[in-house]
């Protein structure tokens, strides 16, 4: 490339989170950077977008003059402003993360981590998201080299339209390898803490616990699990059950008339 | 079937929404109904979680003594607390909205009404999701007779696993029919509006409107705009991209060695 690719680095633990620092070494020496995170921590937001609240954009002082803005908003209205009112480029990739705590499975849903890397995706710029396993303490360090070598790689060979990846780090001191994956089935679920209000009424944490499931050899989980790197391709272009489709089209067409 | 059916319903616009009265009125006599909706609307949620806040679960005096709950949280947090906390037995089906405006297309991560479904779907139990085109002023009893007719066929014959159906009526005065139909390419894409606060600095309403794609012949959004109804079966248990992962799995696994 004769031009230095433009990166768009975006979290959802926020724009003070180690996690984003870390990222950002990983690949401010790639391309032209800019960061946009949310000023506070978003986790478990999807790829919710705020509707009903003003957003703040407010410029945030990064090393090397790289660019940077908090948003009082989701990974989603990161992407969204960056794409219509900050950035005057197009990014060609978006980095998310690095998330603290799995995002395998089936987590993608929840995760802010993931849902602002789909809003990027879902208007045609590739990306990948990028998770520690390990939630008290992750070793984003060990991460630095083969985030950099991932992205150089997505950069030279795109994702194909639809299509991110989800990759997570194990929570182990020496990574086994790399594996391309499929989603597994595990998921974070709730483990809601009830307790007293000082007005006598109960409320509740609604908390997280991961919820395990049988899972393929293959699996995403699994492997990370034994210790690999996993890296699953995640396409969300279109979602049709097109077997559901076809085998209930006459049935359904014919349910009522007008 | 010698018992009924376990409804629950729930929405994204909140337990005051006229939809949800609308969607209780359809289903009431279909099962045994229960209600669990956000206190306040939450659109544009997705399958967000509330992590952070404390989560207020309150009763709601219904008609026909259906019992009814709001919470504090998002159409996913009704979920959750409904099959953890709230309900004795997990229901037969989630029945969501009716929601004011379209969920059609790619809006299904956005969307809070389609959200809950989502949570539901991935634990295992059937759901539906209906929306009214119309956003300024849906005609939601014209839905009623067809809401009863494919709630009682769902309970009849569950979607397959991992799928569930998101139905939009169209804005017109008479439906001309009932279309299974595929995932258009259609969603809601921002429109920043950007205002001068007090102080002096920028802030912005993301706004949202309806962004245009080119649309397949059997597409939700392109049968929609023709005045019919579309239900589309959308499968999220596992979204893998396959091809992506057989052509490249070699390469990435050669990318890094440990």
């Amino acid at each position: 490339m004769t031009q230095k690719p433009r990166i768009l680095i975006i979290n959802d633990d926020g724009i003070h989170a180690p996690g984003l620092k870390h990222l950002w070494n990983a690949v401010a020496d790639i391309g032209d950077v800019s960061i946009i995170a949310p000023a506070s921590e978003k986790s478990g937001v999807g790829l919710s977008i705020t509707i009903y609240s003003p957003l703040h954009v407010e410029p945030v002082v990064w090393e090397k003059t790289t660019p940077a803005w908090k948003v009082t908003g989701t990974p989603a209205d990161c992407v969204r402003l960056a794409l219509s009112v900050i950035l005057k480029e197009k990014p060609d990739l978006i980095v998310s993360g690095i998330n603290k705590g799995s995002n395998a499975g089936r987590t993608t849903f929840f995760s802010g981590t993931v849902g602002g890397v789909i809003e990027g995706v879902l208007r045609g710029i590739p990306g990948v998201a990028f998770s520690c396993e390990d939630f008290q303490n992750p070793d984003y360090a060990q991460t630095e080299k083969h985030i950099s070598q991932i992205v150089k790689h997505l950069l030279e060979h795109p994702t194909t339209k639809g299509t991110f990846l989800n990759i997570n780090f194990p929570n182990t001191k020496e990574f086994k390898g790399f594996k391309l994956a499929r989603q597994g089935r595990g998921y974070w679920i709730e483990d809601p803490d009830a307790r007293e209000h000082p007005d006598g009424y109960t409320y509740y944490w609604l908390g997280g616990q991961w919820g395990h499931h049988e899972e393929a050899e293959e699996s995403d989980v699994k492997l990370l699990s034994e210790g690999y790197v996993t890296a699953v391709p995640i396409h969300v272009e279109e979602m049709t059950d097109h077997t559901f489709l076809n085998s209930r089209k006459h049935f359904f067409e014919g349910l009522f008339s007008p």
